[in-house]
């Protein structure tokens, strides 16, 4: 390698980035012009990918977390050999269909690890990623055989170090010690809007030193060899994460605009472009010009990728014969397929007036998919006591440092990488964005819980795993006002149905124990989308499914409880979800006695109802009755879907008070007697409508 | 003051907090008897506060960011003679009713400064104080005439320290310089489900120093001449914020439970409680129990504070005297009143059909408000240049020291903590939490704006000011499908069903630019609730408003638009908002070209069109009209609220994509054409049904 050839490379990625935005007339290009050295270095003589095949298992992930860059990567997808990634496709930058959209997305285009854009995002991924990675390798390897042996990298940006969810990844990744996670910080001291110095003057390197990681600085960011002795370096330091601050100028080469906010997130413009381009001794046509020299340096990444594959493809047959059964599990998990007979020890629950709580049933259900299914791992947000998700016998994970000295504190101890139950502290939207990680890197179904009101600290990273079709499972206790004491802060209200705006997640709040064991194996079941379950604090009511309909009728999303029951048309529906459900069971007695036909549904799943065919629908809902009640201790927003115009409901149009649970609920008006009444006024108003 | 009677009033307070837990069985036990020390050191001979007058405006804030301790701070509002807080109310902690809820809430109990509980938000709240003191004390005082001169203390735990959210409102009150914010970490290496040992290793007082503040560690919480030397430092510095690690037992003096998390989320139990009594030499009975001592002690705050208050009151009536213009301003702006006239200079915007983005106009609206209204403040997340956000020519808030070295970037430089242009950063939660803080502080109308699709990263602090009853006001621009090429993790989908969901807040989206005046004129008016106004990046014409309804009809939420084009009833409605408003008025001329007739509503504000008596509503949306067809491009969740079972929505039910905004918008159906369809096809149902 010739330092002119590295310089070509350099500036064909930088001048490719340039020609994207300006082509799409959108985009930011003073991230490629800047960064463009680090990530050729990275790219070039360190990353161990294979460009003909993305999925391979053990290769490095490379993350960019300033996603705005997302030219930067097409470049270099398209200069590595990605085959979908053409040069046509670089043309087509940000346009409607294409591969190359605004910010990378991981289900659009191979070889994109995750999707990022929304700063920080990235961080935790990649703190996913490695405790994927960590975990198999713990879990996996074997003495001659190291199955698992990668790095994950990330290009972060100054807006990414600002963001708090990036903090907490930060401090996560330093407390687990992750020796295989790099993090390239395009430390340029400008941001979309200003320079850093008017926002943000802190030490980075001093703050992840106190994380506990290895932090290193390069001085130059046009210093190849700085930048490849600081990733040796960091590459040598195997017991804690590495921060490589490199210093750069935003913009780098345009005359006018570099080092400047205007650099950041809009075109150069014609005449800056013919300007960089002057400065770099580029031609000015064609545009996306990709010199052959540098194209075909590039491109040995598709030999030496297939090259590094085989030699671990020999690695893995070898594993195959010495550990058969490891082998056909580690290939299971990466099919994303679940064990044969997976959900056969599921727990079912007897009936029960006092019942349990739904978060109860959770936990039994959870330990019983833990042990047939090894690629479940997850934790919660410093709340295991409360949510009770902490999977029994399976080990903490921890850093073996900590795994070794039996810290006081742990709970499973001793099992360092290898253990499944991941404490993210009280770190909701580091939880989120790793959780998601670890769907990103392969090999695992990972959930992360919490209270349901601190969903909101972490939506952002729930929004990604819906856009990015994830497998994330999202478990949320403590549903209602009906937590009590804590009060209004504590409380959940306007949360369901912020869930429910959200595209492509399911939504499932489970009415007693039994529909909770469906709803956990709908979550699994969801190869390519979230799940969230939003379970209760209190006790309810475990259902007799020999009267009423099945708890499997889950999957259908919403459907007649009391079938049986309904001789006749019904004169009224009373539909609720969760906690309400048994409240609308209690009040179809007093109806009854009244004289009065009500039917009941159960609507644990908004989402997985509106995917029912419309006969299905018409049948648990008919047109023909319009005097319907949905009983609902949260916010009415949309509940007008299913009871129209003409219909009522009790929800919680306010926030929550402190006050114990049962007295909170009634204050608010949730009583079966509230119900019967609601309903009867209903049933009178259709009879003289 | 002896050892002896520190030492009883310590334990005062920690036995008044064990038995309120124990009553209300209910509770954390384990903060308070851990920082009881650290509390009453603060309370006793730090705190200027004046408990007969809460509100007095140069008090210093005491903000419980770990809010889970709330009954620490009821025993102290209670000792220290707040007369709302009674022996009777602390006996009612976490009932209904009671002023002594689960966590602080500050519209509900006078002496708490913030509603904290969500761990972190504390953080920013103080952040937002000390924002608030430096820049009253920049703008107002004068030499010789020192009227603001407070400090805000903030008691954290550890899990407020590894929130996300207080690491970016450390990072940003490092780089600010606020001298006046001084931060008790109470750092007992305990949370909720385990020691911190298994999640929280960092070294929390290197980062903080990494931040630019002046950090100490108290090595023994129970030291009080160590906590009182140490925050006498703390206050002696006053160009950097101060924390102060306080190494404390959580639990102190419970024999079994103490330094577990056992002694954290729950009730201590009879026993225990009768062990811990025993070992701080405390009668078992009565609970409760006051000593006189103790109370007379404290009580001593009352005459304190009164002094202190009136001492102050002599200096401003020596102020109102040498400048009673800015007197008269400072009494108005905290009795939060608006200025007479303060709206006649609000811009009005001529028809247009070309017009201009909401977010262009919004910052005309914007500017001539602040020319106005001296206590309207804000900025961005770092998106001044896309959120049009920026106050011209009344400077930023930035250090003195860069303010007087005219650092490169500064925008409005020279100002100091004069400035009212707030440089967030790439810090939406810390945004959103200081917002919150400024209105908690008094005197201010602060806005912070960012991306609608970024309203997730800081929806925990929006929820809190729609709790509290803030005039927060968040701006939320780029907010459909429309921002096109940044692609779908840029482009809102589901965030204006999940503001409409949120109680207490008020949700605007206006059409046009006259629109938009009306929407910030609700805004300021709002008194104790926030609004979030959302407005797009594209333009959108300025509709003629001598042949459609004013655009004030704003306030009502929903007006017909087109009342003089409505001879004869109308046979469909189409109802629509923001930028889906012009489409309608397009789409009704093809329907009048075909001899339909259509009712046009604009429906900017859900919330406040639901405010409105039942018979404006009637008179908008009759209820024998059915045929309703809604536009918007968002989330479809909830439009059957005004469009019922009959009607349609065309909306956007999945993720945006990356393209030019028109292309996106056409691809997703958003053309005059396709409304117009659906309205004559629902018009057909309806004759036919």
């Amino acid at each position: 390698m010739s330092p002119a050839l590295d310089q070509l490379c350099i500036d064909t990625l930088r001048m490719l980035g340039v020609d994207m935005v300006e082509k799409a007339r959108s985009g930011h290009p003073g991230l490629p012009l800047g960064a463009a050295p680090m990530a050729y270095v990275l790219w070039s003589r360190f990353l161990r990918h294979n460009p003909t095949n993305p999925a391979w298992w053990d290769r490095d992930r490379f993350v960019l977390s300033a996603g705005h860059g997302s030219a930067l990567l097409y470049a270099l997808l398209y200069l590595t050999g990605y085959p979908e990634l053409t040069l046509d496709q670089i043309k087509r930058f940000r346009q409607w269909g294409s591969v190359t959209p605004g910010h990378p997305e991981s289900h659009l285009t191979r070889g994109v690890e995750a999707s990022t854009g929304p700063l920080g995002q990235g961080m935790g991924n990649a703190l996913g990623m490695a405790i994927a990675e960590a975990h198999l390798a713990a879990r996996y390897n074997r003495p001659g055989h190291e199955i698992f042996h990668h790095t994950t990298y990330v290009l972060a940006s100054d807006g990414d170090m600002m963001e708090g969810v990036a903090s907490e990844a930060g401090s996560l990744a330093g407390h687990l010690r992750l020796g295989r996670l790099i993090v390239l910080h395009d430390d340029n001291g400008v941001t979309l809007s200003a320079t850093t110095s008017i926002t943000f003057t802190e030490d980075v390197t001093a703050r992840y030193a106190a994380y506990g990681w290895h932090v290193q600085r390069v001085r130059d960011g046009n210093d190849t060899e700085a930048i490849a002795r600081a990733i040796t370096a960091a590459r040598d330091v195997t017991d804690r994460p590495s921060l490589i601050a490199v210093r750069t100028v935003l913009g780098c080469g345009a005359p006018d605009k570099q080092g400047t906010f205007q650099a950041h997130g809009s075109p150069l413009g014609p005449e800056e472009v013919a300007r960089t381009k002057e400065h770099f001794g580029w031609p000015l046509e064609p545009t996306f010009f990709v010199p052959d020299a540098a194209l075909s340096h590039y491109r040995r990444a598709v030999e030496r990728g297939a090259q590094a594959e085989e030699e671990w493809r020999a690695r893995f047959r070898a594993y195959e014969s010495a550990f058969p059964d490891l082998a056909v599990e580690l290939v299971r998990r990466f099919d994303a397929r679940l064990p044969e007979g997976w959900d056969e020890g599921l727990p079912s629950f007897p009936a029960s007036p006092e019942g349990m709580a739904t978060r109860k049933a959770s936990e039994g259900v959870l330990q019983s998919i833990a042990d047939a299914v090894p690629e479940l791992v997850g934790g919660s947000g410093d709340l295991d006591s409360s949510t009770y998700t902490w999977i029994k016998g399976r080990g903490d994970f921890e850093s073996k440092e900590r795994s070794s000295r039996g810290v006081q504190g742990t709970v499973g101890g001793g099992w360092g990488h290898a253990g499944r139950n991941i404490h993210f502290g009280v770190r909701e939207h580091a939880m989120g964005t790793s959780v998601n990680g670890l769907v990103y890197h392969g090999g695992f179904i990972p959930f992360g819980a919490t209270f349901l009101v601190f969903h909101d600290y972490m939506r952002p990273a729930v929004r990604l795993s819906a856009i990015a079709g994830l497998r994330s499972i999202w478990v949320y206790t403590h549903d209602s006002i009906g937590v009590g004491e804590d009060g209004p802060t504590h409380e959940p209200v306007e949360q369901l149905a912020a869930l429910r705006a959200m595209p492509n997640l399911v939504d499932i709040r489970p009415c007693d124990a039994n529909e909770t064991r469906w709803a956990w194996q709908v979550a699994l079941e969801a190869h390519d989308r979230p799940t969230a379950i939003v379970l209760t604090r209190q006790s309810v009511p475990t259902l007799d499914r020999s009267v009423f309909a099945p708890a499997s009728m889950l999957r259908h999303g919403a459907y007649v409880l009391d079938r049986g029951a309904s001789a006749g048309d019904p004169e009224v529906i009373l539909i609720a979800s969760g906690s309400e459900v048994a409240l609308i069971v209690e009040a179809a007695e007093l109806l009854k006695n009244a004289g009065i036909r009500a039917r009941l549904v159960s609507m644990p799943s908004w989402r997985l109802f509106e995917e029912q065919s419309a006969e299905y629908r018409e049948g648990v809902l008919p047109a023909r009755i319009r005097a319907r009640l949905a009983v609902e201790a949260a916010s009415p927003l949309g509940w007008e879907r299913w009871v129209g115009l003409e219909g009522a409901i009790m929800s919680v149009n306010r926030f929550g008070a402190s006050a114990p649970g049962p007295e909170v609920l009634e204050e608010y008006g949730f009583t079966a007697q509230r119900v019967a009444d609601a309903a009867a006024a209903l049933r009178s108003r259709a009879r003289a409508g």
